[in-house]
């Protein structure tokens, strides 16, 4: 078998290759992939730069990254859905199965979730990954191994859009034109919104979301929130609201703009992290009978789904891709990232050409 | 027919009793009550005390009172549902039947409402009230016209309890003791919650939720939310949290207490009203998946249900009536009820001995 | 005005043509529409052909007719939404708005519903048609009249796919492939549904199918129940079974096949009508637990909603349409539906070129 | 550790008693449970007088039994929430956790589901079980193991009343009064359902649900199932049907006049299993847009509702046991329940005094 060459982040700033030893599968039920290729995200980032991200603090070397695709090179004994030789994308989180969240269908919510790349537990820049069978998800044919790697961010961008309940006919506000925000207002066109409007602060950003998959954009303005919304409402015809305002900024202002362009019985949902805290239109929420509703990773079919979106063509998540690197140029790919000049950068595993 | 004395709000604690024109029915669905018994509302102390709530203020003399109980004195010609002589609680707001939301079933959402005791329109504290028969709840025989006062309260408490969807085995934490947050107690229990826990930060209205209806209370600390959520839940036996939480206070501290005390994938409320904006944990309720909703005022089914539980026994509306006025006492009883002396008073109607 | 001919069923097999009074605007909230094109649907064509429906009989002559599509020609005066030369599609029953389900927000539920051409109320092949202006939906200008004579038919494909909670990413299995069924797979569709299976027991039908919307198709099998469903999955890929199965033909066998197609934990939804009583797979529907939903005309936002689909290009109703027949000639028009040798044929309205 | 006696079925008719190996913990994750009660189910005296139940076959001799209290013995090493000498209500059916009905939390449903007394599985009527810890639920101190044999049945009962969506003041109409009839109808009451009628052709089985929870009772009368409906809604004052019927009895007559009881919109569930296929009045479920669902066993949450709903004195399971017998007279107690001369009768454990 071939490297297993890892990108371990030490403490802030402070990373390393390290050649560590190939990971064994332990359950019949587990599969060992070689990985292909590895998105870099946000979070990743943010480790990368603060070593925590709210209570997750990186005490120990941690390997990093958790958007990953990659092929199988064994299979357990109990394993049928998959043979080697399958590529896959990778659901990088692996809930305990057996507690009332999990027999309840919301495993995301699991107290006991393994995580990549959340410490204490290793991510996905690495040679080689042991996972259970049922997270692997096989890509069909017209999907590559890179659109693989792009899942992770989509089965998020699903999880926000049907948290948000997007029905045929809606109109939807996407607030923050990041990759998230990007895919989210791809997911809502897939769902049959009838107008989408992203909504950012750079005006690249919005070109971007218009060529991906919005009807509308919305270049937001250093305004009062209630004013920013009014705005925001009158140059999108949006009436009295939008049926649906998804935040993928996670902004104090973009969310405050959220809650007065919301309409009366709408839905908001909160799909980026900022701050803990933040001052919040609570009276808006109230009168309007809002539906808010936090969004926090996946569950389950929505790595399927991400897939059926990419393989009938609905979602075109190449766009998205700026840049392929070596495993090598890890950390230099972390830091374009870090300074906002790419959206969704690759990075091959240390075993691809 | 006898009088139609009204009670008037003219400016800020400016208040006179006036001879009005008995109203007519206008339409052939509608019928006219004469009032018996009104409750005071905290919206309506409020329109007293500062002439306004939010974008609604009172700019010409506006009479007063929307929680009323009546008898039906006239029928029009198309209504099938009611006779003469019928004891109906009254439903005090009418919406427009035509509008999306109306058609949709949101009717308590509908732009162009017209209710009671909020400017421009009167309210109830007056002799007669004309209305659309399918507003006036019939009271079955073993409901009081003063418990038929308090179906507006409770009617309340039902959206909201509703909105926070609670079924049977859930544990309910509801913040605020005041009427309405009693009444929400109240009703979860009805609806099957195992744990109904009452919070509050004066124990006489503790004591009175627990004779109420809840099985647990917390004498709120003056602790930072996520430490006074914390002990609430240790000492309530709430684990990882709770399954609803209803907010019925408006204040700021109970609101974030509430985002830190409900459980991952919990449901919060927002039913009471207090500042606009306020410092709120918006990642609490990202990470935790929480489905946070407000309420406001109540829908289809709503007094049916609320009735239904007055008459069937579930709840014991009679317990939170504090006083019984005449007429000519309004002035007074609004200012037991703003000084917080009295839970709920009730004032007769100006025909009423 | 211009004439107000109508065409009306007096008995089975006879009708006529009369000059009917032009209808007069009776509510501050109606419209008077001059009718364009209506579309001929299987219930007018059976009320022909049998006189009734179920417990609908017509006793007295009624004028035939509810698919059409008009023009404003007088508002009454409290109408804000629509002027004359305003373009409409007609939603053809009006519900009393009163009853627990009208509040409820299930109109077409309601027992005192007016229904265009359902005994004893006459229907809308005549010149002009008053109704209540939020029942007329505005077409956008990219619709024409003709498309807006088959939103009717199209509106009822919206509730029944609406019934079947089809989400993105289901497989979908529509039995029959008349004008309602062809229409269900086309909507299924626009909901993000990856796999759509018409099946009919006639080829062309199923063709058109493919044309229209479907992606894949199957020749239903005169065998029994259980093994016409195994044949089905498995020659169209649906493993253990389809998510959703829309029996759109009414007919036994297929209801049948319906229970056998669908997947444990799946939904049914009857939307065509047949037989009152048939032989039913009970045990299919309790074991597998399937949601099985009747679906009955259409309710709120449907009509909204369909519109939204021809004008951004999810339905394209047009390839629906068969042939555009002169008012005169009514009577051939439904005996070439009742021959099945058309798919849908409108007439125009009698003042129309 | 002492007798694995357990209780097997040959073939049909022919039992005999074994003294088998005492189970192993298999998995850290696993107890060993020693069994106390055991409740007699319909199914097992199906088994024992047909040897199968639909697809279900008994080929090898199969320990029967399902419904089971018992002490924990032994607990793996993983395990948390159990020690030794707790008393527990089994949850008798182990799924997969793997596949896509395992993840979304419809676990009931899962093809690979290993269920106690299910050919070819060993069932309950033994000495000793060994089970995962998370599918066996602690017994408050107030609940007996008695009672804790009944919580079988009554998670069953849970179920369907869930799978019916009962609400508060909802009218529930349950047909057939046998254990799980009777128990809908008390699960119906705690969830709040203002009217609850219980439906049997035997009065004394009627005269029990009275007793145990039913607010009316309707003796079935041999009348067509439309006539029978009328009547039944006319003598309970069901207006225009009932909210909510479940049929718990399996019968077609029963189950025909379901759908002529449900009033339009409501809910009608399938609990109790008979012939696969009957006549159906499909008509009514389509015009009346009724959700029909089938119910299966039960699934996440129901168990614990189950204890939750006998732990607070909703439900009296104890009026249910018509006796308690010695593990010896096992086959006389199937016999004594096979011709209906008991409601459910309890056999001790083989190790019980």
């Amino acid at each position: 078998m071939s490297s297993n060459l890892s990108f371990v982040l030490n403490k802030v700033h402070d990373v390393s290759f390290e050649e560590r030893e190939v990971p064994k599968i332990t359950s019949e039920h587990d599969v060992l992939v070689a990985v292909n290729y590895t998105g870099i995200c946000g979070s990743d980032v943010h480790y990368y730069d603060h070593g925590a991200i709210g209570h997750f603090v990186v005490k120990d070397p941690m390997v990093l990254g958790h958007e990953s695709a990659g092929t199988i090179v064994e299979v357990g004994s109990a394993v049928k859905t998959l043979v080697k030789g399958d590529r896959v994308a990778l659901e990088p989180g692996y809930p305990c199965r057996r507690c009332a969240d999990c027999l309840a269908g919301n495993y995301n919510l699991c107290h006991e979730m393994v995580f990549a790349a959340t410490p204490p537990y290793h991510g996905t820049l690495t040679g080689f990954w042991a996972a259970p069978a049922d997270f692997c998800y096989k890509l069909p044919e017209n999907v590559s191994l890179q659109e693989g790697a792009l899942i992770e961010p989509l089965a998020v961008a699903v999880h926000i859009t049907r948290q948000a309940a997007v029905t045929p006919g809606a109109s939807v506000v996407v607030m923050g034109a990041g990759p998230v925000g990007l895919l989210c207002a791809a997911v809502s066109r897939a769902f049959g919104a009838t107008k989408v409007v992203s909504v950012d602060i750079v005006q690249s950003k919005l070109d971007m979301a218009r060529d991906l998959a919005s009807t509308h954009t919305y270049l937001s303005q250093r305004l009062p929130a209630e004013e920013n919304a009014a705005a925001l409402k009158a140059q999108c015809g949006l009436g009295k609201g939008a049926d649906v305002v998804i935040d993928a900024s996670g902004a104090e202002p973009s969310i405050q703009t959220s809650l007065h362009t919301v309409r009366m019985g709408g839905t908001y949902v909160q799909g980026g992290m900022g701050k803990a805290d933040i001052n919040f239109p609570i009276m808006a929420l109230c009168l309007k009978e809002v539906t808010a509703k936090g969004s926090f990773r996946y569950g389950p079919g929505d790595y399927k789904l991400a897939i059926d979106l990419v393989a009938n063509g609905s979602v075109n998540v190449k766009k998205l891709i700026s840049e392929v690197v070596s495993f090598q140029e890890a950390e230099d790919a972390f830091k374009k990232v870090k300074q906002g000049q790419v959206i969704k950068v690759l990075i091959k595993g240390p075993n691809e050409q």
